[in-house]
Formats: C-alpha cells, structure tokens, sequence
C-alpha cells in the first residue's frame, strides 16, 4: 500500500486534522501524482460536516486537484513521470453505460466514483482526496495540465472551471450572444472568464454593488445589482443564456423574465431550502427553459483545460496552508474570499 | 357594420346568455365567415368569469371556430366563397416583430389579438369571439380546414389540437421516442392522437384508472396511473419528451424523474395555485429541462390542420346547442366531458 497523509474530517462535528492513512499502490492503468495544490470547494464542507448526508467518515476533502506524476502504471500511455496532471470531481465510473460511452461520465446511470469519501472498486474501502500529499487514479480520470498555466491557480479549473464550463458549452454560448452569470463566488468568477473568452457579452448578475469593478475586470461587459428593479427591468427578454451559479434560495423568476423567447437558465447549485415555485407563465408565455448542469465529463474537462492554456485563464485564488483549512471554511462561508481558497500542499509537510 | 347574434357574459357573475352586437364590415384583406361550429375551452370559462382578471365585458367566447367562408375582401387571395376556415385564438399580431416574422405570432412581442376580449385594431373596439352567428377575421389568421374533416371535431383543433401540436413539433417528437402525455382531458387526448400519429411510443399519464381503455383506443401504447407509484417508478429515466397538459396544481417531480438525461418536460397549463417547486437536484443530475409553450403559430396551426386531414385526426366531442353552455361549463369543471363540447351554431336561431 501507498502511505498517504492528509488532513481529514473524523465526525460531522470535527474539524479537519492530520490523518495517516493508505492507498492502493499504482495499478497497470493507475497514475501517482504527488499533489501540489487543492482547491476548497463549497462541496468539500458539505461533505465534511455531512450536511448532505451520506458522508462515510474519516472523510478527506479536495476534488480541485494539481500535482506531479511520480509513477505511473505498465498500460498507462497518457502520462509521464514528471509532468503536471489534474484531478478532479470523478476518479471512475462504469465506463460502460450510453453516458459513459458519450463521454459524459458525470451522468454515468449507475453513478461515478466520487474522488473522496465514495466506494472504491479496487480496495473495496473508500476514496480520500485531494487535502492529502499525493493520490492514485486511472489514468482516464486524471488530465493535462498545461506548463503554462500555474499549477495553483489551474487547481479551481478542476472542479469550479468545469462546472461552468460544460453549461457554457452545451448551450452554445460565443459571440453574438448575450449571456448571464448569476453570483460572483468560485462558479460565477469562472462564468464569468469563461464566456467572456468564448466571445459573449457577458453581464453579471450579483446582489453586492460593491463587486461591479472586480466583475468587470474579470471580463463581465456589464454588471446589474439584481436587488434593483428598475436595472433588472432593462434587461427583460434579452438574455439567450443564463447561468445561475446560486445554490442558496432565492427567487428564480427575477431571473427568467430576463431571457429571451426560447431562451434557458441552467442551474449548477441545489439550494438547501428550495427556490420559490418558479412561475409557469414565464415559461409558457416565451417557451423559456429552465435546467440543470452537473460537473463536465473527462473530455470536455480536458478541452476546457487546453482552453484556458490556451487563453491564460485559471483562478483568482488566495493560497492558503492546509493548517488553515478550518478557518478558511469559516470564511468560505461568509463568502470572504477571491474567488477560491487553493491549499498549497508543500504546508503539509511543515 | 355587421350584426352579429352570441352568447355573452354581461360581468363575472352572469351566465352566458343572448346578446346582440355588431362587428366590423369585411375590409379588403378580412373574411367573414359564417360559424358552424365552435369549442368549448377552459379558458372561455376562465375570461367569463374574470378569474384571470383583465377580462372586458360584455364577453363572447370561443377560440375554437370552424365555419363557411361567406364574403371576402377586395385583396384576400387565401380564400373564396363558401370554403370551410377556422379561427383559432388569435386574429391579429404586429406582423412585424421577431416572433411574427418567424411565423410564432403566439409569441409576438408587443402581444397578439386574442379572438374575444381583446383590443380589436381596425374598429378601437374589442373583439368578440365565436360562440355567434359569424365573425370578420384579416386573412392571415384564418385557416384552411378540409373538406376530409368533419366540422364540428375540427373545431377543438384550432386551440386544443395547435397546443398539444406546437410543442410536440418543437421538441421534435417522433419515431424511436418514449413520448409522455399527461392528463386526458381536452388537450391530452389530443396530444395522444398526435404523438401516436407522430409515430412515438405514447405513455399516456392519469389519475383515473377508469381512463385506461379510452386512452388506449385513442392511441396511447401504454397508460401508467401516476398515483401508482410503483408504476410510476417503472418508467424512471426513460422518456425523451413530456407533455403535461394538467393545469391543477400537482408535483411535477413525480413526472420530471422519469426522463432521460437531457429529457424535456414542457407545461402547456398555468396552475391557479403554484405547482410545488421542482427539484433542483433532479434538473441537475440529468441536466433535464422544464419548460413551457403557448398555443402555436398560423403556419404550424395549418400544418397541423393538413396534418390531421391527413391522417384522419379530429377532437373526440360531444356536441351541445348554445343553450347548454352554462351546464357545459358546469361539467367541464367536473370533467364531466369525453373530450370536448363543442356548439352547433345552428341552435341559435332556435
Ligand atoms: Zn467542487
Ligand atoms: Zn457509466
Ligand atoms: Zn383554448
Ligand atoms: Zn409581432
């Protein structure tokens, strides 16, 4: 076994902590990295404190994953000791179902290995993830990471850049396109790079005044307090687009009004209370949409990965020591950080 | 001007009773027609009762017209003399907007002409709908009906059959398709027909055990009691396309967890009370779409109209006399009706 040490979560109550714990050793399709940087995602303190339910404890956090190969197994031909890889939200799936088949493991029909706290098929324990010093994935989940990005700021693409990513792709958003980002938190600050380097007009949707200059440096063309009507009621039926990157309650409707005839908003947060009933008409009366959008499949997070090489775009981030993920947590949920916490791993060792 | 015999409400609380008025004379690009036959719509009970507000009365209803044409103008060319046409529920549109130019007047976007109870253009007026004796319609909003039809099932095609038609053209419903329909009143039946004529695997929704061998003489291949739910859960993540007809408040998550991945539920009827509020996480995790549709446009009314001449497809009816529409209205409500009434105009010059 591979001896991995990590930072986890004991109980719902606990905070995360050193743990000492193991991993399968590299198999013939397995990739070892050596983790450099974490992403802190909303998902991983869900988890932690099994607000979700169904977490299996110790629980160890992290699906935004950037490190170094430093093994890799006799089949694998996609990776070389030493290059830079990602990990992010999938480590497996059946590989075999018509989603699977589509490249749209995300939506595998009978579930994908989560990257922590899931039922792993090859030790038959669970997985640990990326708060951890390295970590051991078939290589068809693990991705490139360009040289040219930084390896910290690339970690957030992972989970948060694919997140938002696959929406934008799926619905075809580019140029002659107007486009919403709704919050500007880790998914909306990557919504809002993302469509902008895909050409749209992209104008951000937040409730703080106070975000309009960083909105608009990150690429939004324009910037609406949605707490303001009369701003709001400017941009009736003009949107062909709208991601709603919100998880908490709120009304939907304020939003919707905004689209144009066939136009839809797809939403990539599950509110912990649910939204206000949104109403009919609106759908009915501009044969609007409303949908969902979970993650991205292994492909398109590689392409959205070249991508953003290609464009310089990764993260705004603030670098933190893995001794500080509690308090972080703390912050996270006062949203007090631009835009993600990424752990530099080297802290573990400290 | 023209004079005209119907049936009006005077206010929200007065049955429907005789009424006499004038409509404008047939200007060079209108048709009159004299109205054999006319449906009876949920909505013609909802406006002479005011229960969506906004309702001008005197009101005539009636959007489900069929009749003989008995003048044209100087400039119609669509139309001659003593040929069958049908109205539907608009008679007029900007004809200038997106929507009107891509043929969806139903979505024009300074608002379409409704055929009762609306702001009627030519006279300052408002128009009066088809439960009469004749009506003067511009012939862009008139359709062929053919002589292959019987008359009188025709009628309920203009709004029922166009309602159900549109989205399942929209969404593009055919061959190879699990296609869901839910409810069997007026529009679900014929939503039935037209999907089996589609050529979809039709699976018709119903609370009502007692509607099964109805639903499958009328096409369906399949008939799942949606109170049933281990039935219901036979039919999870199959369906590519749903069309809820039902307007009563219901959980639309019952239906939504039974489409595939990228499946499509689309609401044809506003709830007088909100329907519950759908399940974020089910949107998500199929990324599945709700959405909604209104009516269909003039070019898709005709096409469906040849379509049905085609295949033999009229509204299954029950035929009234115009004094028994107060006790229609009261069986409607009770759903007391297999699957509309529609009025034999002949009976008001009883
Ligand atoms: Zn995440
Ligand atoms: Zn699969
Ligand atoms: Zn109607
Ligand atoms: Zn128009």
């Amino acid at each position: 076994m591979l001896k991995s040490l990590g930072y986890a979560a004991q109980s719902a109550q606990s905070p995360l902590a050193p743990f000492n714990f193991e991993r399968r050793i590299t198999g013939p399709h397995d990739v070892q990295i050596e983790i450099l940087y974490c992403g802190v995602c909303h998902s991983d303190l869900h988890m932690a404190r099994n607000e979700w339910k169904g977490t299996t404890f110790p629980v160890v956090p992290g699906h935004e994953i950037v490190g170094r190969v430093t093994e890799v197994g006799a089949h694998v031909s996609k990776f070389k000791v030493g290059q830079i890889a990602g990990v992010g939200c999938m480590v497996d799936s059946c590989q075999s179902c018509a989603s699977c088949d589509e490249g749209l493991e995300q939506y595998c029909e009978t579930g994908f290995t989560g990257t922590y706290s899931s039922p792993e098929k090859e030790t038959g324990g669970m997985t640990y993830g990326g708060y951890s010093n390295n970590i051991v994935v078939n290589e068809k989940f693990v991705l490139h990471v360009s040289d040219k990005l930084d390896p910290a700021g690339a970690a957030p693409l992972l989970c948060a850049g694919i997140t938002t990513w696959s929406p934008l792709r799926h619905w075809k958003v580019g140029k002659g396109q107007k486009v919403g980002i709704v919050g500007l938190g880790g998914l909306g600050h990557m919504g809002v790079k993302l469509a902008h380097a895909m050409g749209a007009h992209v104008v951000l949707f937040t409730t703080s005044p106070d975000k309009k200059e960083d909105a608009l440096r990150l690429g939004a063309d324009e910037v609406v307090v949605s707490k303001d009507a009369a701003q709001m009621a400017q941009h009736a039926n003009s949107f062909d687009f709208i991601l709603n990157t919100v998880a908490a309650q709120h009304n939907l409707d304020a939003f919707m009004v905004l689209l144009k005839r066939e136009g839809t908003m797809t939403l990539v947060g599950i509110p912990e209370h649910s939204h206000p009933s949104p109403s009919v008409a609106n759908l009915i009366f501009k044969r609007r949409h409303l949908a969902g959008s979970l993650i991205g499949g292994i492909q398109e997070t590689q392409e959205m990965l070249d991508f953003c090489a290609e464009h310089g775009i990764t993260s705004d981030i603030e670098i933190i020591k893995i001794q500080d993920i509690n308090t972080a947590y703390e912050r996270m949920l006062k949203s007090d950080v631009k835009y993600r916490f990424v752990i530099d791993m080297a802290s573990l060792a400290a």
